[in-house]
């Protein structure tokens, strides 16, 4: 590192040319979605809106227990997903806003989401530990082939159903070295988004 | 991704071979140790040493207010730091029991703590936006040439100190592009440790 110390001058807000949120909408995004399968604490979906937003993901599809950040009606306008206020309320805390930014879609179960991306030409992979894995510093997402990705997250204790698992095209794994083999469900989406983004920079 | 179906069973605990907390403290660590400044969240520090632990990061400073898995005394027995029941287990909560794993220290002073590191031969990098910041995509980790280096993350809201940032070798920031400039500081966490972790697979 050559660079001199008086130049490290911590950046202000103002010079940071943050996007508002329709600016965000009109952005060219990362052709990668995230899912969430059954992920139980608001503070990891909060977490995932603020990663996502930061790297211009496509969209984040909430499935089975994964609370949304709002209601989510069909078109008959019959509740297919309750949101209570605090949920709502802990989702915004943790996302800072970034849940107004970031396109979400709710899925009964994540299958119905895999099988969704799947038709619509997505390559979908699960973050996974899983016999037959690609370890992610090896694999290069092929953006510049116009491809795009899925990537599916799991429950905090259970992981990615195995009948989701089954469904994908590929298992991701982050390589662990240490004691407990589980990274927290926000680090481990924050891993993956970035190892996508910066692929391509 | 060739990779066909049935082969992507989940792995089982068994099969991971996780570390007891002894063999962790005797196997070789990533020569990286993050440093805490005034980390205001529980949930944040268990969450960084979960991580450190998956990685083998070789220690982390908690410095300031951070919280400190247990109490802190110096050579006469008098408290540097307290700890509280509650936050003790809620860093355990959050660590799932990393806190035994990965070494820590604790420090008045991020400042401190970054004199000790620079006067032991490490290169210290801030985590910060800064001007004249190095892009995390563009930093490769001379391990090979016996480097080692410490990372210091600042608290949620107001980053890194300027006065630790100037005591720096440099800055490492993570480029965003959406509308709040502002990751989590355990996904930030993650995703530098993963950068580190995975210059050397």
């Amino acid at each position: 590192m050559s660079i001199i110390n008086y130049q490290l001058k911590k950046t202000s807000i103002i010079e940071m040319n943050r996007l508002s949120v329709e600016e965000f909408h009109e952005a060219e995004k990362m052709p990668l979605i995230v899912v969430l399968d059954d992920v139980r604490s608001l503070y990891n979906v909060g977490s995932v809106f603020r990663t996502s937003d930061a790297f211009r993901v496509e969209a984040i599809d909430l499935c089975g227990i994964t609370a949304t950040p709002d209601e989510v009606r069909d078109e008959d306008g019959t509740l297919v997903r309750d949101c209570t206020l605090k949920a709502s309320q802990e989702i915004h805390k943790t996302a800072l806003g970034a849940e107004e930014s970031v396109a979400w879609r709710y899925y009964k179960t994540a299958a119905e989401a895999v099988a969704a991306l799947k038709a619509d030409g997505y390559t979908v992979l699960a973050v996974e530990q899983c016999h037959g894995s690609t370890m992610l510093n090896d694999f290069k997402p092929a953006f510049g082939d116009k491809k795009k990705y899925a990537v599916v997250l799991g429950n905090e204790v259970k992981g990615v159903h195995q009948e989701v698992v089954d469904m994908c095209d590929g298992c991701l794994e982050i390589p662990q070295y240490g004691t407990k083999h589980s990274l927290n469900v926000s680090v481990t989406a924050g891993i993956v988004i970035w190892h996508f983004a910066s692929s391509n920079l």
